[in-house]
């Protein structure tokens, strides 16, 4: 694949300068750049880079006084991260799975494959189940009976999608993905250890017993468009109803999202996040890295959970939160800080302890 | 799949009133429900969807008054989330395998498979493992040399089982599960940081190179009756002897158990808990969604570690623990709410010591 | 398999003392063990279990008295677990994947397998792969375009390496590892919510809809000599240049390695740890079960970050951390017992106010 910087400015809707005819093939780091690759010197940190570097072309802030550097041309960003999303789709090679459907498939003759579709071997597309046009799957993929895949999917190798799951259009799922796997809701015939330390706040653990029966999940998993689910990451299918995933929503690495769950649109979930059973998500949520959100809970639109935090109640709409448990950010920095200061706290308690039998003494 | 109410009624072990000939397909929440389907109304919350619910029979309270509500008949539920157990499991209508041996897999010829075994294609049996009657392996899935698996396992598509793990009845591993990776044990010819830092209580880190040799995993995994592991959980296998499973114990998805652990029986893990190696479980402990055990550490019966707990150290059988490190849930509670006065505490200290300073002047 | 007693001791370089002619086939705990294993007693725990033990040959620390316990031979340990390795890795008789090619493997024309190779069935390599001399991949392996991968690779069932990945000699992967997703890289056309609260320290969380586009990951997966990555792991491709994994470094199970990042050599992260993109990790950091590093930080030469420990920020070399967020373990330790003292330390300033109002009212 290669472009000329002309093709790539008008592709992306960003001015240029110099000369619009020179082939490019890639991006690079200035220090890394070969000569036909476009330089990243967004930041001013690797302005300085560029005099040393192969490329002729580079990617920099608008004003940037580009000729001193010894290019040849330049586009002119001015928000440099979403020219980066443009200008690496443009030249992404992707995984390269092999056009077609192969012959080492296994698609069920009552499975619905719409034009245009990739499959690759060892992949198995079960009785029901129907793939949209434009959309590629690589090897060893599962699709489960009934399950919907809306067009243009790029669904990696050894994804499973389970039964009963619908799923918009533009789905992106990355390798290892597990889509549908049953809910983890589990019973006892009498109240459990666990209720009983909910009710009483703890004060008492169960004593007896427990052999856990499972809810089935009868539900399904239902996603949006536009959606993405990182590698091994895991979504679990609903009780009575489906999961649901809004559209938009993007899932990093090793996520999981328990049964009942629904998100809604515009929604990051950071790796190792975990959203358990049955909370619901408002639009536009940023849960960070190895942070988790309770059952049960509901988290208002545009919430965000800094790395790590764990939100074990409702949080209000348009909150930044941090810590275990969950607080406002300014809450958990006040507290954070006096917490370093407690063992000097402490000691300044003794020394009025000590003033005050003094003054005591001398009365 | 359809039964009448009255076949489910007596299949679960409920009371029923009203037309007990009605045939059942599914069931749904109140709002979403069809004429087929049982309307599940035993919170309160539900009630006041039924009126307009296309649901003919609802499963309520004993003592609800349904004829109100224009339902034909009901379900009578004392334990509602117990009797939606059996329910579910009698609606399931599950992945839906096909039947037999797909001509798909590979199954060694030393491999053993007993009567009404379905196995999906593209999965394999390697030599000298065993699959016990009426199981059902999914597509894609990898079962090792010397495996043995009891009757009646289901086993979804994608999972791998690998070498020497012996494993019960009624096993079920969701989407993606992985067991008997090998365990994290590496060691270096002198004493390593981690070595130096756990004698010195973190006061010395390493300053030299370490270079990690491998300790092999030359045990297995051993697995009892009733055990279901989730979508790409993972359970390593022991060092000298196997890592253990109790019976009845049921693991979520992205959970880790590390080389040796034990587990007692009927003990829940909820979604990316993690367990670290040689660590043992006693009977019916519940382990929170992100909650961790260190290694070498021994976890009483009954214990409770809510969500997000780290217990770092043994915890006596029946407490209910919390926080990071893990305490008492009750003390974590009083710790909590003290960190959040602790702004209002520094100042209240700042002004005793004024207060002081002006009697001790005044003297 | 089986060796003498002299065998393993000249193999692994240790003394032994008794009848060097015996045969040993495996290892086991003392109680455990059977006539033809080592019993494993380094540690005095496990002496008193030799009296009962079939062993007739033990591994004991220098200095025993093993001629009591009734033994026919020892080997002499002074440093019992790096013994354990070498002894563990001669006894191990691994997966037993089939020699060879399978002939239900799809091996792209253009794909380069090199000699001594083993693949198992429905394993895929794709168009400009390259596997090393000696390497072993199990079934349902995925091996990308244009990845390469050096000698004596030992690549277990249900692997996935993407594409243009490269890693060097001796390469281990457990089940399910997945290497080379796409980075989760997204931006939005106006600065998003998150990039408010980073710089207003979370006071404004962002109030308008976000829709995420993704920057493509057009870097791979660089992978150095001896590296391992446990079961069911992601380590995701860069943006620009390779996500790069030092020689050396031990991934264990459900970790994940985000785009861009950079470790060491002889890192060890352990289960379920997660490293946020463009993280540095220097040369021989151990990172512990579930802990966690912040995106664009850098973490020094020889740091230890315990178990569930939270490192928000750049940690100097040489460190043992502790926490969330994470600070010196001796810090930690202070401020935790501090913690606990809380409750009477309010308790003790309320006495103190009291006091002063008296004194302060008998002026």
């Amino acid at each position: 694949m290669s472009y000329t910087v002309e093709e790539i400015a008008n592709g992306l809707g960003l001015p240029f300068e110099g000369a619009g005819d020179i082939k490019i093939s890639g991006v690079a780091e200035p220090a890394e750049a070969d000569v036909d690759h476009i330089a990243l010197a967004m930041k001013p940190d690797f302005l300085a880079d560029l005099g040393n570097s192969k490329a002729r072309v580079a990617m920099v802030a608008a004003g940037t006084d580009w000729q001193s550097f010894g290019l040849q041309a330049v586009l002119l960003a001015s928000r440099p991260r979403f020219a980066l999303s443009g200008l690496s789709a443009a030249l992404d090679q992707g995984a390269e799975y092999p056009k077609g459907i192969s012959q080492l498939a296994d698609i069920h003759p009552e499975a619905e494959i719409d034009g245009d579709v990739s499959i690759g071997p060892f992949s198995v597309v079960a009785r029901g189940a129907r793939i949209g046009s434009g959309s590629v799957l690589g090897p060893q993929v599962y699709v489960g009976c009934g399950t919907v895949i809306g067009p243009d999917a790029l669904i990696h190798a050894g994804v499973r999608i389970a039964h009963n799951v619908t799923i918009g259009a533009r789905f992106v799922a990355q390798i290892g993905a597990a889509i549908g796997g049953d809910g983890f809701s589990f019973v006892t015939p009498e109240p459990s250890g666990v209720e009983v330390a909910r009710q009483t706040l703890g004060k008492v653990g169960s004593d007896h017993e427990q052999v856990w029966a499972r809810i089935h999940s009868l539900g399904g998993v239902t996603i949006g468009d536009d959606v993405e689910i990182g590698a091994n990451s895991s979504i679990d299918r609903g009780t009575v109803r489906d999961t649901r995933i809004g559209s938009g929503t993007k899932l990093d690495s090793l996520v999981q999202v328990g049964h009942n769950v629904v998100t809604g649109a515009n929604c990051l979930l950071c790796a190792q996040a975990g959203v358990a059973g049955s909370t619901i998500l408002g639009r536009n949520v940023v849960i960070g890295g190895q942070a988790g959100v309770s059952d049960n809970v509901t988290i208002g639109d545009n919430v965000i959970l800094t790395g790590a935090t764990k939100a074990l109640s409702k949080v209000p709409a348009g909150r930044v939160m941090m810590g275990y448990p969950a607080v406002a950010m300014e809450t958990h920095m006040e507290i954070y800080k006096s917490s370093r200061r407690l063992p000097r706290l402490f000691r300044e308690v003794a020394s009025l302890q000590k003033a005050i039998s003094k003054l005591a003494g001398t009365e």
